[in-house]
């Protein structure tokens, strides 16, 4: 292919994603649904326009690494630690009944040959496709009833970030272990080594940062050095402790997020992302989507996996903030707004299907899954409120005086 | 390479590009000089830490088309209308000379076989490399002697932005010429057609973006659309008419440039050109750059190459000027302020490179010009200025209305 035909394919995925990514809004689905569809279409499923290639693939990785960084740099490590404790056990459980849930759920379907086996590995990571809730649809649907800055809303909004904190460390075991020279105890050590190391490196570079940024803010080099520093971690921790890009951009994110122009940087971050990277990553997903080996199991697979990813998060969380004596309609609340999944999800997965840990007919689940859950939550979610509305804030305040 | 791996290398092009480019602007030299010089230390020239490979042509290839579509956005047709015929009679001198000056410089060194060989077409080539003036080091040395608006500045203005026009309308020809199936008739009918082309589609387009702009003014899908249209056209300029995709987008972004929200988007394509994709361009440039082939006689034509450009800007445009009675020193400010080359003498050689119209060696020229041109260029309009300086606005005016 000539340099200049890849122009060609550039323009059909971004007018495709931005056409059928605005469809999906108007139709209140999330807007990746869309953007996978538009791959599906214009991909070799339906039209055949665009052909999954190396060149879409290496932007499509760049995509995944500018939604992490981006991600992590939205962290907002104060408002965490406020929220604390009660989030972060909702999260804690939130994170590890679906994990459980959907290890169970493979070995079901295929038996179980012991642990540390390929199946087993498999198993555990169909799990951890389901730890990550996307709480963007949950806080769209909460703002528009005006409630997001109740104690509810609140709490979901912190355990839903805490939870794809949690989700990448176990997401780092379970790569960690799939290797088969490595063993428990090393994988445990790596781990705790690249913790480490990002502990004292990130640090200094926190340090350094908020000197040059002070010195020269909202200038062009500020982004430029931030981004690769994210590139640069992305590929210390695959290169060299055999831990996932992706979470080493994460936690690049995390280092940076408390830097006085960190909205800066993520602004510019994002104009590279939904312009041309994130666009190709999603889309990417629905070029490389085929049904040709969707089975009659596959296909039951897909709904029970859609069950008990939501039933999971719903139950889960809903039981551990009743041990908070939230209301027993708020716990249903909590839970209701745990269960959307999204852009994590898919990323888990096409890491898993890079990694040959998956077989392709997997993302059809996962699509299937984004999008029963961001369709049923807000509905759920309306009815419950209208049912029995918020504790404003002003109340929640009141009842904390008292108590 | 693992798709992780590119992560390293694009963080090295990122910062190398930066740091050196800072480095140029400390010594008063154009930054992507810096960008250059960066690519020949990390490339395999020097430290070998990058290597130049497919991936990072192809996203070379989208930074030079988004160089191309910023200029043409960034293009003020009003102001242009108003300069006009001063400005354009300067202009196509200043593209004429040159280009003359260069093809008759290397048929000297390489002699003349006749009309129509591959010769006399590198020869045309080297012609073309010559025409474009880049105006931002003259730009930025007369702001800071604050004699930018003075007539002579803004004539120098608009005749450097429509020397770029005039410029891309005859390197179209000279490629068009190149494929020997083409006759010269072909090559004007295609190009004709083109034009043609551009000007119904932009026209429509122009109409069609107005309303969506009016509509969604300041939203995503505006630069996203604009984008896609100018990936679009570069494809079907190469692809359809033979002409160079480069080409196309410069049209697509002077069809743009007069859409409401024209800056916006061209915001928001800079932030993709200066995070990514034109310092790889730039960088590759010097990645690509070898020093092997280069005996006494290229030195030497690289001499002659740099003072033939110089000086045939220099009197072309001086002489043009002095048509129009401007004073013998203005006119000599003139010829200086059109002598310096930049971004745009790149992207034709690379352009010249990618089609084997010229060797290699070649860039290593056009490079020394632009470092050579940049540095003499501010000094001689300093001491131009200290010996005479500029009609004032208000004096030009108060001639204007006195005539």
């Amino acid at each position: 292919m000539e340099n200049y035909e890849v122009l060609m394919q550039l323009a059909i995925i971004m007018m495709a994603a931005k056409l059928f990514g605005l469809i999906a809004r108007k139709l209140r689905a999330p807007m990746v649904v869309g953007e996978i569809a538009a791959g599906l279409i214009i991909g070799p499923c339906l039209l055949g326009l665009v052909q999954p290639d190396e060149f879409l693939d290496r932007m499509a990785e760049i995509g995944v690494i500018l939604i992490m960084f981006s991600a992590g740099l939205e962290t907002n490590l104060k408002e965490l630690k406020k929220s604390g404790f009660i989030a972060f056990v909702i999260a804690c459980v939130g994170v590890f009944v679906p994990l459980i849930g959907g290890t169970v759920l493979y070995l079901c379907f295929h038996g179980f040959d012991g642990f540390g086996t390929d199946k087993f590995f498999t198993a555990l990571f169909i799990g951890c496709i389901m730890t990550a809730t996307s709480v963007g649809i949950t806080v769209e649907a909460l703002k528009e009833m005006d409630v997001l800055k109740g104690r509810v809303g609140q709490t979901i909004l912190s355990a839903a970030i805490i939870d794809d904190i949690i989700g990448i460390v176990v997401l780092t075991f379970v790569l960690g272990f799939k290797d088969p020279n490595n063993r428990p105890a090393a994988v445990s050590l790596k781990v705790a080594l690249f913790i480490g190391f990002s502990f004292v490196l990130g640090y200094a570079i926190y340090r350094v940062f908020r000197i040059v940024d002070e010195r020269y803010p909202h200038t062009r080099r500020i982004p430029i050095i931030a981004l690769s520093l994210c590139f640069v971690l992305a590929f210390v921790a695959e290169e060299y402790f055999g831990i996932a890009d992706i979470t080493g951009a994460y936690i690049a994110g995390i280092i940076l997020c408390s830097v006085r122009d960190a909205a800066y940087i993520d602004r510019k971050i994002s104009v590279n992302g939904y312009m041309f990277f994130a666009p190709i990553f999603f889309v990417g997903i629905g070029l490389k989507t085929t049904f040709k080996g969707l089975g009659g199991s596959m296909v039951l697979f897909a709904l029970c996996f859609v069950a008990v990813a939501m039933l999971t998060k719903l139950i889960g969380c809903g039981l551990a903030a009743k041990c908070f004596r939230f209301r027993n309609i708020d716990c249903v609340k909590i839970g209701a707004g745990m269960m959307t999944r999204g852009e994590v999800a898919l990323i888990i997965t096409s890491k898993g299907l890079a990694m040959k840990i998956l077989d392709p007919g997997y993302s059809t689940a996962v699509i299937m899954l984004i999008i029963v859950s961001s369709v049923v939550t807000p509905i759920m979610l309306k009815m419950l409120y209208s049912k029995s509305p918020d504790t404003s804030p002003e109340e929640a305040a009141e009842k904390a005086a008292e108590s």
